[in-house]
């Protein structure tokens, strides 16, 4: 007689081999090797309200291995998330709540975007870091209202990427306990043997990184993965479970890496049925025995969050202003009107654009209290401090600055995880080049569509001596490709705020580019920069004989250019380009305003790659950038050395003029 | 009395915290705390000879903090490589030998460029890679040609990176025993001591990796250290030495933060010259002593040399045809005729380019013996394996297939660190979206100037079903912007050979860009396409009505477009244009044949974002892209949604005209 609860796991099984093979395309081997860890978490562990999937207070789930997606998705329909059967028939298919990979926004319940490897445990951390800050901020003796573990299952590809090491690391480091790992341990890579590649002790490796780790042998039996979670949760430190697994488990594929990437068969499937004796001979079928199980576990979640509700309705009562700020935090909703404040868009005086966004960090952070953010062990560079607000430490839950440690990849994912964690608004800084580090969690903040502000300072060849490794060029070209994502190159203190504006009352992730160097402040910038890009200084002329734009340091040289340019007669408009995005989402009228398209002569400037300009200045203007790799020297002389002067750009407008 | 070993490593700590001083930028803390590391390896256990810095047996040194620079250049002036004192005078200046970070091909004696962190210890883990397939490769009873060390030195910055967990964890897979790693292990990084961030036990940590970790107590002591090395010789696994140093040694802000990343100031200075009872007043002033004690070690290196090329003629004499191939590998030049090789170029049918390149590869490594490389974990979707070329593995040394693990960023670093020991031909694969995950890397290829085909397959929605988390969209904008890379996106069989042909015969790193799905084959492709872009099917008269132009699978909707407007009477011309590096180099006659300016009706198709293509559109003509995320669902339906259809792009064309 099968009991009830293998029914559940088996049917996770049946259902995802079912799915993958409807489609004709997937993953079932995961699914399959994890179902009995899931089922452990699913079906006893965790705490949530199918009907309430956003309750704050809920556990959070982490499929870090998304190409096992269907392992989601049978879970959601088993356990009431509103998935239907006809979704699951409709995997991988065009518009449908089942995508290939798990994606977040879209199907309710899942919780991250995930499918690149490593990505989902990184997030796992920030949201684990996420409810440690807020626990401690919000809990009150008698009163834990913030009080959640965070689950991940994830695979050998997970733990064989950098970004594991950093995120683990770090997890350890800040003795995050609330945070629990499923390590689906079934040796079987895409190529072969996960011998060919990784002979690591990954026990070792992560006790190394002050992990609790336990050992499940049999990873296939639900029993002893429940045992071992229970054990994880009484850890004061974060911890893996070592589950091994077969992959591919019930199936005549069982073990093989061939059950990895690819339908079982149609035959393997019948065989599959046959061999966990599914009482079901229609595909999809599943027996009742099985909802009525899950059907007691969501009525288990139902009470519990009855009775959080009960909790917190007396902690508003005990404390009412905490319960408004936890409920401001929540609602995602910015405190303030920045648009409106006008002491947010005052500065004086010339600055580098990463000393301004120090400042107007310092400021937010004043009126928007639950920022919480660092950077990767360059803070003092970055100017990413919020003074007086604390170090966040193992020792310490209270402080809002974090310490990521050389570790860009996993601070860009971790800050992805707090911001879907929910009551948080994180951001995270480093040297602008180094964004090539954390490229694919960045493009996850833009997938997803997450808020983050991105700190990338030392933006171009001024970074100076420390020559062409630390000198970003092709990095702006690369993020503006990026959809989603929106660059922000200021070109003074004001266009700064406006950038960190767009970033905390927007729903994008932005990257604010800045520089290491001085920069003046001008008249006519501040707000209009929203627009991305506007006339900063306009010709006398209604039609301009040149116009003449840049982002950033570069917006001075244009600047000297167009007093050169008068001195000979020629009339130039200046436009301040902090952001192509922006300014491309404005109405036509308004670009046709700004960049008339009866004027073709047309300069662009831009200490980096010329790469992406030509839409504005078409094939009859010029770009003047920088289509090689800087040098080590002050930066005054590499501006100079790469002719980024006043005079040569007035040069080129006579050109492009003539 | 102090002692000359000691007088040498004092000279390190000097000239360098006086280098940094007079530019008035650098890091004086980390070559002060590793002058002793670096002297047991530079003048105790490492076997080179400076006036043949580029013998093929020297042992390897890689600088992996490359931020300590000025460590590098004392031991380069100090050695006898050629630095002189004016070298160091102009540390960090304008087109100086020493700038700010080590850079490959600039300063002799400097075997790779170093900076952005865990780079460095992950080319070392290449270079010992290759050194062990050489040995396996040439070395013949009696006759060890191929037999020295890797060596590199890096921080905690460098522990921290991903990279170093993806370098070492496969390092320890493969047993490479003749790498060994020095650990700056200072506990101090830039925003604090290094507890705030990273507490992990690093040498349980590399333990666990199936390293041999030794401690020792006292960094600062190169004896201490140097009897480290010896054992590590003696090992049959990879070393980590754990040396407990101070950063900024001998200085009065020794193990202080501050010693880090700026000038210590001409006071200070002083104050360490006198702590370190420094014989010479005058600033940049060297006892003869020192200079005395590297010349004898320069000469220990002439005669080790010496001895090196007594037993190459032996082996030359036994051995004549191995030691031709010896010869010919680290000649460095393509031992075949490509381009005239009729058969390299002959294909048939339709195929998808992933598999056209898998077919080239296997052509390319029966006549280029000395390929060796593999995949992140996707050997079989990137095509990317050599039949009947073995595995390299722990136990087989003579194998030419890499097993990468799921370790994108390690495994581009490592092909760098493979070509950059010499003697073979490295290339690597993963799926287009991860290049992401390698990007810094694939950065140092083209900064370098290393030759490395990088397989990237899956290249667009016709990735159908995996969906946006797998499909690229800004990538080919990415890496098209960056310098020195050249990108090559082919249309058919033929042009995909072309790719592999500049990789292999070029000076540059290759982005070779492929589908997934099957693509035609077109009678005008061919060698036409090593131009970057050329007219594949040429309109009627001399002047066309209206250019379409395309990269890769999108050239075949071009095709389409023109015989539906062929039927309306409009003549166009398709332009295939597989890379923009290579047409941007053709003479301006070319160009203007292929694009001229006098059509301003044109339409560029890329199933990827527009961004860049502007550049040979202009104002007047347009792009069709995508510039938002796929969705998982089938190609073919993909392409069809998203407009990249032979009829809309017809409709555009007629509107372009219009």
């Amino acid at each position: 007689m099968i009991s009830n609860d293998k029914l559940v796991v088996n049917a996770i099984r049946i259902l995802s081999a079912e799915a993958v093979q409807k489609a004709n395309s997937g993953h079932p081997g995961m699914p399959m090797g994890s179902a009995a860890m899931a089922y452990a978490l699913w079906g006893k562990q965790m705490t949530y309200d199918p009907k309430h999937p956003k309750w704050c207070n809920r556990d959070r789930f982490v499929l870090s291995s998304g190409h096992g997606s269907m392992l989601m998705y049978s879970l959601l329909h088993l356990f009431g998330f509103g998935l239907t059967i006809d979704d699951l028939k409709s995997f991988r298919q065009f518009g449908s709540l089942t995508p290939g990979h798990p994606e977040y926004g879209h199907t309710v319940g899942v919780e991250t975007t995930t499918g690149p490897l490593g990505q989902g445990i990184s997030n796992s951390v920030g949201m684990a870091l996420a409810e440690s800050y807020l626990a401690a901020h919000f809990n009150r003796e008698g009163f834990n209202i913030v009080d959640h573990y965070t689950y991940a299952i994830c695979g050998d590809g997970c733990l064989m990427e950098g970004i594991s090491h950093e995120a683990a690391s770090l997890a350890g480091t800040l003795k995050l306990n609330k945070l629990i790992w499923l390590y689906d341990d079934n040796e079987i890579s895409i190529e072969g043997n996960t011998d060919i590649a990784f002979r690591e002790d990954v026990p070792a490796r992560f006790r190394a990184y002050g992990w609790n780790v336990i050992d499940v042998a049999n990873g296939n039996c639900w029993r002893k993965v429940n045992d071992a979670v229970e054990l994880a949760k009484d850890s004061d430190k974060p911890t893996l479970i070592v589950c091994h697994t077969t992959i591919g488990y019930g199936s005549p594929k069982a073990g093989m890496a061939s059950s990895h990437g690819e339908p079982l068969g149609a035959d393997n499937v019948e065989a599959t049925k046959k061999a966990l004796e599914w009482p079901c001979e229609e595909p999809f079928g599943v027996p009742a025995e099985v909802y009525e199980t899950t059907a007691a576990v969501a009525e288990k979640g139902a009470a519990a969050r009855a009775a959080w509700c009960e909790l917190y309705d007396a902690y508003k009562k005990a404390y009412p202003e905490l319960a408004a700020e936890y409920e401001a935090w929540f609602s995602g909703e910015l405190p303030v009107d920045l648009l409106n404040d006008e002491s947010y868009w005052k500065f004086e005086g010339s600055t580098a654009t990463r000393a301004s966004s120090g400042e107007v960090l310092n400021r937010l952070c004043k009126v928007i209290p639950n920022m919480i953010g660092g950077s990767a062990d360059l803070a003092p560079s970055n100017k990413s401090n919020m003074k007086g607000r604390g170090d966040f430490s193992a020792e310490d839950r209270t402080g809002a600055n974090l310490h990521f440690g050389v570790r860009e990849h996993a601070m860009a994912a971790i800050c992805n995880g707090i911001y879907l964690h929910g009551g948080l608004r994180p951001y995270c800084a480093t040297f602008f080049v180094f964004s090539d580090y954390m490229k694919n969690a960045m493009r996850l903040s833009a997938l997803m569509g997450l808020p983050i502000p991105y700190i990338l300072t030392h933006d171009s060849i001024g970074v100076g001596e420390d020559g062409p490794t630390h000198q970003p060029v092709e990095h702006l070209a690369g993020l503006r490709a990026m959809p989603g994502m929106i660059v922000f190159r200021p070109a003074d203190s004001k266009e700064t705020a406006a950038g960190w504006y767009c970033a905390m009352a927007g729903k994008r992730p932005v990257s604010l580019v800045l520089t290491r160097q001085n920069l003046p402040l001008y008249e006519n910038s501040g707000k209009a920069a929203l627009k991305g890009g506007y006339i900063l200084s306009d010709s006398e002329k209604p039609i301009p004989d040149v116009i003449l734009m840049a982002s950033g340091s570069e917006v001075e040289q244009c600047m000297g250019a167009k007093d050169l340019l008068k001195e000979k007669g020629v009339d130039a408009r200046v436009v301040s380009m902090p952001s192509f995005e922006l300014f491309d989402e404005q109405p036509e009228e308004y670009k046709e305003s700004v960049l008339p398209k009866a004027v073709r002569a047309r300069v662009a400037v831009e200490a980096a790659a010329t790469f992406g300009w030509h839409k504005y200045v078409g094939l009859d203007g010029q770009v003047i950038g920088l289509d090689q790799y800087g040098a080590s020297a002050p930066a005054k002389l590499l501006f100079k050395h790469y002719d980024f002067t006043a005079e040569h750009v007035a040069e080129v407008a006579e050109k492009v003029i003539g």
